[in-house]
């Protein structure tokens, strides 16, 4: 039994990549994140700030994107997206995992909404410092966690595409673009975004701009 | 072979306390945040951001908090720090240790310095929904990941005393203050407070505030 709290074309839609490379059985509920009227006061006894995504597995809640990877990476080890506890590739792809919550993204908005601050007033630090260490990872690495594709990368090259290619909020760099080429042919993420495009056509917000047409 | 790199009173003080708890032998490197001259552009090899913690273990390294902590429980699972992969509490452990890094301190800094900004603006939310979060789950547990001390009280528990007792940016409400009193009677807790106030000593920012002594 396994629930997924998704908004298409969101940060959840990660995890709907990652639902797609488990090849686990799941059960999507949407969240219209985009409602006039707000998300129902209800959703926040799953996710208490009311966003997506959240998923209940054997009736436990995990929130935090992050929080959600690890444990369904961790959970499913048949898929092999989870390098193991002794693994030399697991520190690389925790730091990676929690590094997509805590710093790519909080950087990319403060970004995006030209918020002043200084790199030792949040804990998220400057933009210029995120972009350079995304750039050197990838140019050690083929993949977030090292040689291989782990979970790690539905989140780090979801952040990368969407906010590149979607919200041109980061630099057009040629390792991007290659790193993406590298994920982007895999059969699950094909399915995810067919998929995402499907349940965009069901929510309003997406289907008056004509999206999913 | 665990190298520590740590800031007294500082974000990386509840690795110093997580330590303590796992009671494995671990080396401190000082990394002196509150430089003049800031922190040596070398240590950006180990900590991309300049930023404390970080840790390496058998050649490898670790950033960020939640990942160090996620890391180091389950790598030394004797120390009974972290729920296994199949125990139910592993969903709100994961949970709660992202949330601490990803929503509770960015929060916390946007709060302090005023900064304006709608819930949906970025992806910690509103400052009174992670105290109403913090509160509830406290409410409905004596711990982070329920019903027994884990390393995400280590985060959570940091995080609470240090914003709501030194900061006076978190509200103190009776449920936080209890939760403080129930792991702060913890021996390894103590341990490393006592190693905490003897290395600020050595750090010139607090010995000339005369702290340590
Ligand atoms: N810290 C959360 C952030 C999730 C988040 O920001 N989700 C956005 C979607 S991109 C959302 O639900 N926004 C709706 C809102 O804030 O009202 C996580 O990592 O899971
Ligand atoms: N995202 C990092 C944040 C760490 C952080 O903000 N550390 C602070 C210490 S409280 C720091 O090193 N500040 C010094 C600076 O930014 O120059 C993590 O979770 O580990």
């Amino acid at each position: 039994m396994l629930k997924f709290y998704h908004a298409p074309w969101s940060r959840s839609s990660s995890i709907l990549w990652l639902m797609e490379e488990l090849g686990v059985p799941y059960e999507i509920e949407l969240v219209d994140i985009r409602a006039k009227e707000g998300v129902p006061e209800a959703y926040r006894q799953i996710q208490p700030s009311k966003k997506v995504p959240a998923i209940v597995h054997d009736g436990l809640v995990v929130t935090e994107r992050a929080a959600i990877t690890i444990y369904l990476a961790d959970r499913f080890p048949e898929a092999g997206l989870a390098p193991a506890f002794d693994h030399p590739d697991r520190a690389a792809y925790l730091t990676s995992l929690v590094y997509s919550d805590s710093v790519f993204d909080p950087v990319i908005c403060a970004n995006v909404q030209n918020f002043e601050y200084t790199g030792n007033q949040f804990p998220f630090g400057t933009f210029e410092d995120m972009v350079a260490n995304i750039e050197r990872r990838l140019t050690a690495h083929p993949f977030a966690a090292g040689d291989r594709f782990t979970a790690a990368d539905t989140q780090l090259a979801s952040g990368i595409a969407y906010t590149m290619n979607f919200m041109h909020a980061l630099p057009e760099r040629p390792i991007f673009k290659e790193y993406l080429a590298r994920v982007e042919e895999r059969p699950a993420n094909r399915r995810a975004m067919e998929k995402d495009m499907e349940l965009a056509a069901q929510v309003p917000f997406f289907a008056e701009a004509g999206a999913g047409a």
